[in-house]
Parts: structure tokens; C-alpha cells; sequence
């Protein structure tokens, strides 16, 4: 297995149950003692070589130490101080209780935190911290890796400079690209890659040796390559290989070159590498307390799809951020047009087609996850079970950080979202 | 050439002109377009593979971005406010001259500047910033490798544990590290580390295929190595394998190894890495704009010899520091006495048999360059032109980062030192 391959995983893949492997409990990489020592264990050690770094329970470690293990790019906070969360903890939500779905037993808030091996969890309500907790090798100065809520990030930025006029989303791909202009992203418009609604000969499938992901990892891996190694080398190469199987437009389809594609757009389209478009619109402008931080490719390509590390708690700024249309602190920072595009969602019926059983009714904009519930949440989603969910109506924002034995959602969104939902009733209950 | 090798360089070596190269002016990598471009063309693509990143012009570019080349790890400010530096700004200092040692005619401050392929230069005398200026790949918001003065943060870290206590400079390195009992180190003090008296078998001429440095070098490179690779993997591993050439104690012997020796020893007295020793000691106590990094071996090994990478001004904040012996704000974050021991200097009469022709009366004491001047001026010491210049007297720091054609810093003294004194001058006859 090679770097930075999991990242990638689609949700529908690996539907696997989490009880083979050791509980989140026993898998804590702090006892485990993952690197620790001078030197560590052999046994102890994690790198990135062979991609066992990606395996779980060495994963728990890894997740909050990319940094250590291979190229990144900075995303830089600025040099200010840091805006001050307010806190206003709530020590009911731990026994708050819920119905995980297809079980037959309710459990309890906390619960679900271990089920879920959660590494930190924040709850936002009305711009307060209401929760807040770390797990394992987390902690409040240290960033996580979030695998594809990279998307979003990315979706966001793109959004951002649509309502800005400065990318046009009814333009082919290949008007900002020309390099893609053979590739299947060529004819496709800006919208139908930030949608993901593109006709893409692509897949994320693992268990298949043939599937396109596996090139597209290798490409991006920035490790020196094989001496026989033939095949694109960087983000960007792998792209302009990628064919077309159907017509663009009609379904969406979960797969993450859309999203570096669209990092490659928004750069061109600015002149800006995504870290620095993060760093100047967003990071840099809502009082982070830490820099974050891109993975990136042998050419120091940032992996749009999924290499983005970040702090829990900047994370749920961004979320605030969103909550609230894109001001912070009473200032305009974002177009809340670009909020209200992700708002509006995506088409049900192309999403219906993707066959995502959990997610029965939702759509996809921007590159989030729209839940068209009646709070109209919408959500960021990578593997392993990272999560921003934002709900407009419950004021509420929850980021968890996790490191799941199985990168596939759909082992916790049974234990999450409806621990969501009635977070937000609890929420909205309250005085 | 392979990975994070050139950071070793001694200050004896490389005695070569600047002349057969660009100027510092046409060198600016990013007037040359270093990674630049979505992709950069390929004649101007630098990474770590094949060492050429290490290369000048290209250097230029990789010492404001090392992260993005290799593994790191952060050495966190913590998540406090910056402590801002007060701003007296002299214009006056440009234009001020002095005489290059071995020239003929005068030059001014600011030409000084570019005769030394600058990236970022701080002064701060009695506590306020009278000068800064950034050129290059170099900005506010970004970091430099500080190449060996590394070892003067490895050895300050071990001043400081010998003043709290908790690291006996008289016991034998093998009382710490017993890997290291049959090493060249074993029956070696922490005092002879600290000074680098210890009689080692191990050369850092670059010109020789043999020397040791190349072994070094090998074992530290986080890349996978080659398949007929049989040396040691990591830092710690090649240290096991340094032998005696001589008796401990007699002579100075200016040998990265040592910084890397004690980087262990302190990591075992206390049960810390160097980043996080670091941290918790120094960056996050002074109110740092920005984290720093380390590049680490393939096990998570800091490079405690020439791995560092950090902010100008948080460069300025640490000397400031040193100069305040060990109070920042009034409070006492460091030990007095670990400053006083540096300042005391080490022995010239070891010093003198090293052969530094240009650092004539100059000694040595936890891994600072002691100028032994009238005004007791001590020195942090980096290849490329790296300084941290510490003028009690005057109370001045001056931090330069830099990126010469040349490693060696005899290339860049001329230019500097009697710079620095005609600078401490001045500053010491303004009201």
C-alpha cells in the first residue's frame, strides 16, 4: 500500500463491522506506545514507507502525526492572536441518550464517543463551546488529519471565488486548464466538478489491483518512485490521464480527483496555490489558534482531496464561520453567497444514483454532504469518521476527529448522526 | 548528494569565493521562479530526491520551505497571543560603514546585506527591533533552516537541564545512553559533548567519499533507503557506531555528531524529545509568532546537529532572551545559570587546535561560538550564513538567515563580524 492512499476511500466502500479489532479503548496510541522511546521499539515504529502507517491501530498515531511521516505545505494562521472561543460547558450532553440506528438499545452520548474511537469531539451552540473533548494521540495543540473533509475546504474556496466573480462556474474546465483540455474533466463545466456530478472512468474500488485510485496514489505519493515506474508523476499529471465513461451532468459520483481538479482550476483561476487561497480567505482571517497544514506531491501539489491537517478547534471555527454566513465576529469575511450556494444543495435525483444507503434523500454541493433535514444540516465527510456537521436551525456545530478501525462512514454514521440529531433537540430544548 | 546532508557542514571547510556565482540580486528564487506555477515547469521543480535542493540557486528556494521536501516535526508555541517586540526602527543603519576584513575599501551596512545573500536580518538593541528587512523566499509569516544553529538550541536545552539538576555534566555518556557504552562516546563526559572535546573518529570532509559525514548523512535520510543498503537506519544507530581517534578532552573538534549525541542524552535524562523539550522550555514561554519545525530520520529522530527551522523574529525573541539571562518579561523562564555558563566560554586553548584561522582567540561552551571579545559577544553558528549574534555589552541581537553559494561561513565573516562590532558601536554611542 502506498501513501496517502486511504484518504481516498469512498464511503461506499469497506462496509465492514468494527468488532474484529481492538476497542478504541485498547487501541489508544498513547498506550500502545506508538513511537515513544529514544528510539522506539522496534515494533513501536510507524513510517511511511511500506503505508502500515495507514493500518489500523498504528492509524491512531499516525492521524495526528502525518507531519512526521511525510512533505507538507503550510497553511498559515497569520501572525495575530488567536480568537478567544467562548466557553459555556454543558456536563449534561455525556448521558444525553439517542437510538443508534438498526440497534435496539439507546446509549449514551459518551458511549457513542468510544464506539466511534473518537480522538476529539467540540460542540459549538449559539458561537459557544458547549463540549469539548480529546482521545488519544489529540490533544488541543495538535492537528488531525481529516482526510476528505479536504473537499469541503476546497468546495468552500471554490464557492467563495464564484461569488466573488472570479471563477465562472459555467465554464468548461478547460478554459482555466487548458492542460486538461483531453482529459474527461475537459468538456465538463467548473459547476459539474464542484458538484462532482462528472462522468468519470474512475475507481476508488481497493479491493480491485486495476482500480484507477491505485494509479492516482502512486502518482501523488511523494516518495521517490520505482525506477520502473512509468505512469504520471504529481496530482496534476494523473489528472490530465483520466477518461470519460458516460455523460457529465447526470449522476454524482464520490471521486476525489474532482476535487483535485478543482484545486487545480481555483489555482489557475488566481494565480495561488489552494494552501495560500486557505491561508488568505479563511485561516488567516477568523483568529485560528494553529496553522494547518496540506500534504503535498514530489512537485509540493497540495492534495486538495484529502491531505488537508488542522486543529479541532480552528475546525469548528470554520464551521461557526459557515454557520453564520461567512462572518465572524460581526465581519463579512466570505460571501454568504457561497454559504447560501452550499445551503441550497445539490440535485437529489444525481445523488440517488450513487447509491449511498445511509444517506437516503441527501444531495451534494460544494463538496459537502447535504442532509435536506428538516434543520437543513449539511455536513463535511472524510474516513475514518471525520465530521464537521453543521445544523442552521439547532445554531449548532460539531467537529469530531476520529481514527476508526474501517475507513468507510457508514460504520459510524449508524452511532453519529442520530447522536447529531438529538444533540440538536437537546440543544434547542435548552433555555 | 542525499537528503538534510549540507546542514552538517563544518565552518573549515568550502573556503571558496562567491564570485563564480549569481549574485545574490539575480539568485532571488523568487525572481527565478522556483516552484512556481500550477505545475512549476520542470526546470524549476526542487525536491529532495536527488539532493539537489541543496544546490545553489536553488537552496535559496528550499531554506524558506524545507517542510515541504521532507518529514518534520513541530516544536509548537503553544496557543497563548504572540508577545509583540517593540519597534524603535533606525534608518540611520544602511548607510552605516565599516571595513571588510581584508579589503581595502569601506562598505556600507546594506551592502553588506547582499555581499552575503541575506533572506532575513533582525537587530534588536535594548530590547526593540531598530532593524528589519526580509529578501528572497524569505517573509514574516515564514520559517528558515537555521542549519547549525541547531546545536545551539541542543546545547542551551542541555545548559538549562544541567542548571535545574536534572543532567550531571560529569557523568559518561553511557550513564544516559548505554547503546552508546561501546561507542566512541561511551567514556566521553556530557561536558566533553557539550564542548565538543570528545576525540571522535569522524570527518565532515565533503570532498572525501569516505568521510564519515556520508555514513551520517545515509543513516538520518528519511527517504526509503536503497535496497543494498546495510548501514545504520537513523541518527541514534550511526552514533553506536562512531569510534575513538584520540583522548576526550584535549581539543575542539567542531563535529555534528556531538549535537546529535546530546539531542540523545537529553532525550533519555527526561524522558522528551528535543522538539518537545524544546517547546516546553523555550517556545512556547516567550510568546513565539510561530511554531517551529524539526527534519527527522525515518524514526521520528529530531536532527538535533542541523535540523531546525523557525521565524526570524521568534529567532530574535530566543536571543533576547540569552541576552536578558534567561528573563523575558520580567520572569525568569530559563535558568540564570545555564546563561552564565555559556558566557563564561570554553577553553581557547582546546579551541586553538582546531584550526578556525579566522576565529582567532574564539572558544567554544555548550555548542555557542564564544568571540571571548571585549564585549563578550557569543555566537550561534550556521552554514549558508546562518547567525544569531549576542552583544551583551551593547545590547544588541542581530539574527541573520541566509543562503550563500557557499557553505562555509568563512565565505560570509568578513563581511559580518567587524559589521557587527561597527554596528554594536554605534548603537552604544546613540543617547
Amino acid at each position: 500500500m502506498v501513501l496517502s492512499v486511504i484518504s481516498f476511500v469512498s464511503v461506499t466502500l469497506f462496509a465492514q463491522s468494527n468488532k474484529s479489532f481492538l476497542s478504541a479503548k485498547d487501541s489508544d496510541p498513547v498506550k500502545m506506545g506508538w513511537m515513544q522511546g529514544f528510539p522506539p521499539p522496534k515494533d513501536k515504529i510507524v513510517n511511511a514507507e511500506d503505508g502500515s502507517f495507514f493500518n489500523f491501530p498504528a492509524l491512531r498515531w499516525s492521524v495526528a502525526n502525518m507531519r512526521q511521516l511525510m512533505p507538507t505545505v503550510e497553511v498559515s494562521r497569520g501572525l495575530k492572536a488567536p480568537s478567544p472561543l467562548p466557553y459555556q460547558l454543558d456536563p449534561n450532553i455525556d448521558t444525553l441518550q439517542f437510538l443508534p440506528w438498526g440497534q435496539k438499545n439507546r446509549m449514551t452520548w459518551e458511549a457513542s464517543l468510544w464506539e466511534n474511537y473518537t480522538d476529539g469531539i467540540i460542540i459549538l451552540h449559539k458561537g459557544q463551546v458547549v463540549y469539548e473533548r480529546y482521545f488519544g494521540a489529540l490533544n488541543e495543540d495538535k492537528v488531525h488529519a481529516v482526510m476528505s473533509l479536504t473537499k469541503s475546504f476546497t468546495g468552500t474556496l471554490a464557492a467563495i471565488l464564484v461569488a466573488e466573480g472570479v471563477l465562472d462556474e459555467n465554464k468548461l474546465v478547460s478554459f482555466y486548464v487548458p492542460e486538461l483540455k483531453n482529459s474527461a474533466f475537459g468538456d465538463a463545466t467548473v459547476r459539474q466538478v464542484m458538484d462532482m456530478t462528472t462522468a468519470l472512468q474512475y475507481s476508488e474500488e481497493y479491493a480491485n489491483p486495476q482500480s484507477e485510485i491505485w494509479a492516482f496514489s502512486a502518482a501523488g505519493n511523494p516518495l521517490p518512485k520505482p525506477k520502473d515506474y512509468k505512469g504520471p508523476v504529481g496530482y496534476y499529471a494523473y489528472l490530465e490521464t483520466v477518461k470519460r465513461d458516460g455523460e457529465h451532468g447526470r449522476s454524482f459520483g464520490y471521486k476525489t480527483v474532482n476535487a483535485d481538479a478543482l484545486g487545480w482550476i481555483i489555482s489557475k483561476a488566481t494565480g495561488k496555490s489552494v494552501p495560500t487561497l486557505l491561508s488568505e480567505k479563511i485561516w488567516s482571517k477568523i483568529g485560528m489558534e494553529q496553522s494547518a497544514y496540506y500534504q503535498v506531491d514530489a512537485l509540493g501539489t497540495a492534495f486538495a482531496g484529502g491531505g488537508f491537517n488542522a486543529g479541532l478547534r480552528d475546525l469548528a471555527r470554520f464551521g461557526e464561520l459557515i454557520l453564520n454566513k461567512g462572518k465572524w465576529n460581526g465581519r463579512q469575511i466570505i460571501p454568504a453567497a457561497a454559504i447560501a450556494d452550499i445551503e441550497k444543495g445539490g440535485s437529489k435525483e444525481a445523488f440517488a444514483k450513487s447509491g449511498h444507503p445511509l444517506l437516503k434523500g441527501w444531495s451534494y454541493r460544494d463538496m459537502w454532504w447535504i442532509t435536506e433535514n428538516k434543520h437543513g444540516a449539511f455536513t463535511a465527510r472524510g474516513v475514518y469518521g471525520q465530521t464537521i456537521y453543521i445544523d442552521p436551525v439547532a445554531e449548532m456545530v460539531i467537529v469530531r476527529l476520529a481514527s476508526q478501525p474501517v475507513a468507510d462512514n457508514s460504520n459510524n454514521d449508524p452511532w453519529s448522526l442520530p447522536a447529531y440529531s438529538a444533540l440538536a433537540n437537546y440543544l434547542m430544548s435548552k433555555k
